[in-house]
This record gives C-alpha cells, structure tokens and sequence, in this order.
C-alpha cells in the first residue's frame, strides 16, 4: 500500500482545509474565547461558547504546537482561548461550568465532569507548550477535583435513584485512560501507575463483556450486565476510540497480548456497527437487537469514523493484523466521500443513515476543533512511520 | 366530503386496531401498571415504567369509558394502572418519579413535572369513572403541588445557571391549558377560571410571537425573542396541539375571535413544518434557518401528526376555514400511509425524513397508549359532527 500518498492526504487536509477553517472563523476578538458554532461556510451562526469545545481547541492548538511545529499563531491561539476559560470557566469551588455567555457569563451549570477532563488536558498541553507554571497548577487541581467527584460525577443532578439500578458509565473511566498520558508531566508517577492499572482494568475486565467481544456504556459495579435501556447501549465509535486509549497504555507497559485484546474488541465493533445496507458506521446499538432509546442511533457522526481510523492504523502499527488494515481503507473512503468538504474546509458533523449531510454545520454545541484535527494529526504520523518501515523492509530484502 | 366514511375509518382504528393491541399487550398482571415498550407485533422488549405512560394510559381507558362505551374491561384496565401508581409511583413530598422498575422501585427521580401533570389527569378521569373519593384527592393534591413547583419545575435537577438568561418554556402553560378542562370537575370553578385567563394569556400573547405568527418553545418571562438555540427552537407538534386546546378554552368562553386567532397559529405552524420534500411534519426547526440542536430534526413524530389531525378537524368544525379541511385531507393520506399498521396494530412512532420506520416500535419510553387514541377519538367524533351538520345543510336545501 501507498502509504506515503494517504499521509500527505491526512497532512493536506489537517493543515490546509482544517486548520485554516478554526483560524480563521472561529476565534472571538471581541470577547475572547471560540466561536464553535460555523455553518458550512464557516458563518457564526451562535455566539454560546461550550466548555468542552473551548478547552478541546485549545489542547489541539497546544498539542499541535508541541508535537508538530512550533507555529507561533498556534500557541497564540490556545492561549487566546485559556485565557477566556481561566477567567469565566470555573465556579467558586473550581468546576468547570458547561457553558457561557459569549461574553463568559454562567450559564450551565457544572452538571458535566468532562468539561472538567478536557479542562485538565488543555491546561496541561498549554503549560508544556508555554511553561507557564499557572497553567499547570490549573490543569492539576481541576485532575485531583476530577479524582474527588468520580465516584458521583453528576452530582445533586444525578436523576438515578439511588440503589435500584446502580450502573456505571463507560464515559469517564474510558476519558482517564486519555487523560492520564495526557498529563503525565504535571503528575507524580506513583498516581500515573496507579491510574493507567484502574484504567486498563476498568476498561478491559469490568466494561469487556468476553460473550460478546464488546464494550458496553452501562454495567453493573462489577460489569455484569444490566437488561435495560441503558444495560443494553452499544456505542461503537467510544470502542473504536477507548481501543486506542487502551493501545497506548498498554505500549507503554510493553504488554502486546493487551495490544491485541483491544484490536480484536475494536474488529468487533466495526463489524457490529458497520451499517452493511449503507456503509458507515451506526451511532448506537442495542445490543439484544432492540429499538434503542436514541432517535439519532442509525445517523454517522464525524468523530466515530476520525477516532475508527486512529484506532485501525494504530492497530495496523503495533500488530500487522491485515484485517485493521482493510478496515483503514474501507473507513478511508467512506470518511473522504461523505464527511470531507475540500471546497469550504473542515468536516461535516451530522449525516444521515444514507450519508447525506443532516446538518449543514462544522461546528456546533458538541462539534469543535478537536476529533477532527487530532485524527489527522495522528493518523499522517502513522502513516508516515507505516511507509517508513515498508521502506526499511524493501531495502533489507 | 364524505365525512362519514372518514369517521368510521378513524373509529375503526380505534376499535379495532388499536385498543385492542394496548389490551392484549400492554398490561402486567404479575406486578401490575402496564409494559409500554412494545415491539412491531406487540412483544414487550423492556419492563420498565414511565410515569408519563402509565398515567397517559390510565387516562385513556378512563376517558373512553367515561365518553365512548361503559365498556366494564376498559374500567378495569384503568384501575388496574392507577393501583399500581398509587403503591408505588410518589415520593414521600407526593411528586412523581420518572420512572420505576417492574416491580415499582424507583429507578428515575421526579425531576420531570410532567409526570405530575399526566397522574392528574389520570386520576381525575379515573374518578369521573368510579367514583372513587381516593383518586379525586390523589388528583387534587398533585394538582396543587404542580402549581406549588411551577414557577421553578426542575427544582435542583435545573442546569440552567440562575440570571444569564431566563427562560420560560412552553411545554407547563401548554399542558396547563388542556389540563384544566380535564379536571374542571374535581376544582373550585374560581381556580379553574383563573387558570384558564392565565394559559390563554401566557399561550397566545407571551408565547405567540406576531412578527412569524408563530409560537416558540422558549421566550423571556416577557415574551420576548431569545436568539439563542433554545429561543430559536420551534416546535411545529407543540403548536398544533397546544392550538387545539386553545379551541377548547376559546369555546367554553365563547370567543370566536380566539378561535380564529388559533386557526391561523395552527396553519402557520403547518406551512412552516411541512417538509416539501418528502411530505410529514418536521419535527424540530430553528425560526433563523440554522441548523437546531436536535440531531432528530427532520424525523416525523406519530404524536406530531395525530395531534395536527385533530386541530385541523377542529379548526374546521368551529370556523369552517377551507384551509383546515384542506391540511385534513392532507395529513390523513400521509399519516395512513406512513404510521399506521393496520396487519399488527396501533401506528408506528418515529419515521425517518423519507417516512420509512425508524424504530420498529409500536411503544417505548415516551410512546404509549395516549395520542393515538385520543386522535382517533376525537376525530370520530368531530367527522360525525361534521356529517351531521352537512346532512342538515342538505335537508334544509
């Protein structure tokens, strides 16, 4: 396979269709912080700014500053946005707000703990691209609040009652499996060790459900299954991403059987939720075959199909396994045929089960300047070590 | 027209077709109250239960014995769902959980008033059926205590941050309005008075908005425009319901000026909501054209179009406005072909923009045996009432 020629398509699109659309349309020069809400175009079309979109573009800004070039314009951007956060973001006892004002006014509430995970990413990212010791004391103390709050993340605005059906979300313990190599730097190691052991076991044993080969959104304290709405929830594209999570972690172990547990688990979600009339894969399933309770369940969402391509060139990487390579293509295509807009930049969000566009936007309450970027930051860099090691094969033969 | 043939075409889906799938499928004879996640032929696919529903229900088979047929089975179906929620459906301050198990433990707490609104009218109905002095307490007193929490409905579980923007949403005064007449019998006649003044006010001058002729989901306490994604939220089902219940007030209080005021709100709604492309009432729009929030926008809704039905009927009957009994025409040759089952029973809930079936479900957790019914009842009616008017004219001739 050419895998030259597809990372300079991932590295063109990133820097020349992707890029460019945030730089130019998204930040408030009146107010400070993003707008996130882009029509097609790029046109603000609300001025409500989302704390987990703000801090997510200014991680990817501050990523990309750190890893892949030292653009000044990138750093002045992420900083442009934390600078908003650090001043409107937090209430009194240090939660992250859901979302303000254009002018940084409240006005969700903190009811959404991963305001606060992408929060703690973004200040950690921002403080290894600038140094600034205020950045890092912010991403630490919103962690160590995460760390308090995890056991009952929503709060007085949790609407279970309690002890009648006691599930736990795959949500935030997929999300500190991320976070915790996100912020290394700014953490003592022994929490390190300790976070990545709870993460991969919480993920890998307590989620897993070995009769199905899947993860599920909602089990019971020690994963059993639970037959209800919630019990019976498949959503592939949290799989296909929490896979590489999981891959990551366990690189850093050396620990290849985990590598492969989760490449398998991640197949088996592609094949469960490829939609084989129309191509794509769908949002969410039941996993008896049930109507699930989301109305959106058969629509293709942008971040499923970025974070599935990540997942199945990092599978390909580590392991060789042709079929992570088949997936790639298949997800290559799909992805450039209907998500892609060469014209106008960047991707659309929301397309329907046929893969027409259901929303004519780029960025929107839950879509920003993160998945997008990151998967093809991530993904031309796979490439490219792909290409260079077909390379170094074709020389030693 | 032959509005007789129409009429016993709704009457025979009723009779026939519909009530009979909620009878044979619906009722739990081991814990009591009713499944209401009912598949295409009628096979329980989940067991828990939603306050909304099984209240909705109790209703239905009340006010059908109540004004149909003294049918001794539908009495009984009615009692057999309001045991079940006396036992188990309140907390120790009286309001309605969300939701229970099977069994009736609670699983989701009363953060949503509405389940307050539907036990009200159940039991009201249910005791204008047996006379029971227990189920008229049990209506009054959730009644009070919906007007004790409405001016803060969400009590803790609201995420809206106090003072940045206040918003008064449409749905409370909407139910409000139709809730009043339901329980007119069991109420001091100065309340219901009150009541009345103040839903048509709010409805039709706070909500109602001239410049589109249109009512919006959600507006300052002042009426005025939000423009944000819940101000520009629209809500084409709401507004033809809400405009038949307005019909309701404006009859009982004799203005026919209201009525027509209604009428046009009505028609507006459905010229505004009515996809061009592929026929329905869509569900969601955003009043600016901006792609809205609900990533369930361009679904077709059963409630959505049986409510539409009805307002058209009655928006005929009172003014004889050719316009309604055009949209009639209209929304029957949609909503017979898209929703109705007629092989298994009762119609389909949700289509998908092109009108083919989203979830293949007959019930779920906000589907029950509610609008269906009570469209088609009082459609049967409304089409005999007009056959009898058009046979007079005939014999005066």
């Amino acid at each position: 396979m050419d895998f030259n020629r597809y990372s300079s398509i991932y590295l063109k699109n990133l820097v020349d269709e992707v890029l460019p659309f945030w730089l130019k349309n998204s930040p408030d020069k009146e107010y400070g912080g993003f707008f996130t809400c882009l029509d097609t175009e790029g046109r603000v079309f609300d001025t409500d700014k989302f704390i987990w979109l703000q801090a997510r573009q200014v991680w990817t800004f501050s990523m990309l500053y750190n890893q892949m070039e030292k653009n000044p314009l990138w750093l002045e951007t992420a900083i442009h946005g934390a600078e908003f956060l650090k001043k409107h973001g937090r209430d009194s006892a240090g939660n992250w707000y859901f979302s303000l004002s254009r002018e940084g006014a409240p006005l969700v509430q903190p009811y959404n703990i991963f305001s606060d995970c992408f929060a703690t990413m973004a200040f950690a990212q921002l403080y290894k691209a600038s140094g600034v010791e205020e950045y890092r004391e912010i991403s630490v103390n919103t962690f160590f609040n995460i760390l308090k709050r995890q056991d009952n993340p929503k709060g007085k605005f949790s609407k279970a009652f309690p002890g009648t059906r006691e599930l736990q979300n795959f949500s935030l313990p997929m999300i500190l499996s991320n976070l915790v190599l996100e912020i290394e730097h700014v953490l003592d190691p022994a929490i390190v060790e300790a976070t990545i052991d709870k993460g991969i076991h919480t993920v890998m044993e307590v989620f897993y459900q070995p009769d199905s080969g899947l993860i599920l959104e909602n089990v019971y304290a020690d994963g059993s299954f639970s037959d209800s709405f919630e019990g019976r929830l498949l959503n592939p594209g949290h799989v296909l991403e929490a896979m590489w999570f999981v891959m990551d972690l366990a690189t850093r172990r050396n620990d290849q059987k985990l590598i492969e547990k989760a490449v398998n688990i991640a197949i088996n979600a592609l094949e469960y939720g490829w939609d084989k009339e129309f191509g794509g894969i769908l949002y969410f399933l039941d996993i008896k075959g049930n109507p699930p309770q989301q109305l959106e369940w058969d629509q293709k969402l942008w971040w499923v199909h970025a974070e599935a391509i990540v997942c199945m060139l990092k599978g390909y990487e580590k392991t060789g396994d042709q079929r992570c390579l088949n997936w790639f293509k298949k997800l290559h295509e799909y992805t450039w045929k209907n998500f892609v807009d060469e014209d106008n930049g960047e991707w659309f969000g929301y397309l329907n089960r046929r893969g027409e566009v259901l929303l004519p936007l780029k960025g929107g309450k839950w879509k920003g300047c993160f998945h997008v970027p990151r998967a093809l930051f991530l993904a031309q860099g796979l490439l490219k070590t792909l290409a260079e090691k077909e390379d170094k094969v074709l020389s030693e033969m």
